[in-house]
């Protein structure tokens, strides 16, 4: 079947562009020094591809993406980089099979991992925008969950805050001052793992043993901007419904799309707006009724999960659909 | 239950504010005058009270919605208020247990109508910012379906641009003219129905006899700024689950919100961004890990679709959980 004759809209991937980056990243860091997170893509069978080629670990969002991924049989060593004190999704996750380790940044959060029966944690260095605690903070945190019984790994910290700057000299800059911070805090943390970075830093980033890296699987406009080796792969295809001496309208709107990082980009024409279930464009070179067009999303993590099937193509050839089953928390 | 036993991120509604905004709009747009749109909610449930007190036509965006409907026995009258050309989504809204009414703008749309046996149209309007025909086609239009058999019955458009406008006396300017250019087509086209309209002009259009309002059940802030007597009933609640010394952060992301009219408001405290699984705010008074907290969607269409199930609450006590299943297309 070629990916024309489905009903749009319908989120597709290049798999060639799939490989390629999968590849350029795996031999930049092999094996399990990249701990992919799975919240960039949410497939177990994407994740399963990873860990075919020698990434068995990975990096959560989410307790749901932890269950999930445990469920297809890839729970050998998932990290939850994130925090939750949520009792019954820290026994879902203490109760797979295989190993849960989860992020942790204060006296709460290590408490409730305690309860739940979790039996290894991260600290998590505040380094960039979001969670984590002060460097200060993580020798004592990690003595607290020690005394709880849980084994301390190690330390992670996500430099948010230089992941998406456009500049590279910039991006080295905040990383590398994040990094510091990072190391300071392994040093009275101990444990063997240093985890964190991104798909915006995977280049850069010198001091983790372990890169969360995501997006590049299928990357986004936002991160294609970097000039990074890896390709764009990720795309909604529409549908022509409606033409107007000015504009003309397709079938794939904002609830196709992740809108957080801006309009999507077409290869047919420019795009003047979206709105529920549609995309007002300017085509380049007239338009018709029934014409397929092709939309880049700008952000790839919310425009995957929006969808439940992502069709993976070869050329012109739909050559397998794999479902986005890690959605939901 | 109490809401604040259940897991976060959790999507939920007040049912006292529900029933209340039901009634405001019931009151003036009675019956079949009324033809709610579901793609505001997605959910059969709320279709299902809807038709309870009497609006038993309703207003679809997505082929899904329409044949969800009528799977679960809401069919008798809907409306695609949407062009498509897709011949099996067409056959299978042709095929429900009802009635299938689509909206035509073009030859093309109304050939591939008549192909896969649809029975009913209206011709739309080119009124605001999207699909439809120019006036001077409509009449034509209507003809040429006939021709083919299609039962015309009447002309839609909808009035977009005027919708989100704060200025009620610039939205009543950009109604009317929007409505006169529908009025001169109903009178080429001919046919029972004018519809239009929405929850932005539901006190203001006095040309449509079926409103074609969605957003009224449950609201959002942009439309609440409009200073609208619907209430705002639609809350995603939160915990926190990091606290930094000058903000924290809970796990409601931008995957369980509708960021297209920007950031979620907070009751606890003022929102500084949203990421993926996260939103950083600065407390009003203070905050700890464990605290729940209650942001309001800007845009309620897009928040519903993020989300499976939407829980109803009256107080502090679930009372339902309805699920969101008319999702996808």
């Amino acid at each position: 079947m070629e990916l024309n004759e489905l009903s749009t809209p319908v989120l597709w991937a290049d798999i060639d562009v799939f490989e390629k980056n999968l590849a350029t990243m795996s031999a930049a860091w092999p094996g399990t020094s990249l701990r992919p997170h799975v919240k960039a893509h949410k497939a177990t069978r994407i994740a399963a591809r990873q860990a075919e080629i020698g990434h068995t670990a990975f990096t959560c969002a989410t307790p749901r993406e932890v269950v999930g991924l445990a469920e297809a049989g890839l729970g050998s060593d998932i990290l939850l980089a994130n925090e939750t004190v949520d009792p019954s999704r820290l026994k879902a996750m203490a109760a797979i099979d295989g190993t849960a380790t989860v992020a942790v940044d204060s006296e709460a959060t290590i408490d409730a991992a305690v309860a739940a029966g979790i039996s290894a944690v991260l600290i998590d260095l505040r380094v960039g925008f979001r969670c984590g605690c002060a460097v200060e903070e993580a020798g004592p945190l990690a003595d607290r969950a020690r005394v709880g019984g849980l084994d301390v790994r190690g330390v992670m910290g996500y430099e948010g805050h230089a992941m998406g700057n456009l500049d590279k000299a910039e991006r080295v800059r905040l990383a590398e001052g994040a990094m510091e911070r990072l190391t300071r805090a392994h040093a009275d943390v101990g444990g063997d793992i240093v985890s964190g970075g991104g798909t915006g830093t995977w280049d850069i980033n010198t001091t983790v043993n372990e890169l969360q890296a995501g997006s590049y699987i299928l990357m986004d406009t936002a991160y294609t901007a970097q000039q990074q080796p890896f390709e764009q792969g990720l795309f909604v295809q529409g549908t022509v419904i409606s033409v107007a001496p000015k504009y003309a309208v397709c079938d794939v709107g904002l609830k196709a799309l992740g809108m957080d990082h801006g309009n999507p980009s077409m290869v047919q024409g420019e795009v003047r707006g979206c709105s529920d279930e549609h995309t007002v464009f300017v085509p380049h070179d007239g338009a018709s009724v029934g014409d397929r067009v092709t939309l880049t999303p700008a952000h790839i993590d919310p425009t995957m999960a929006q969808h439940s099937t992502l069709v993976m193509v070869q050329g012109h050839n739909v050559v397998d659909t794999w479902p986005i089953d890690l959605r939901g928390w």
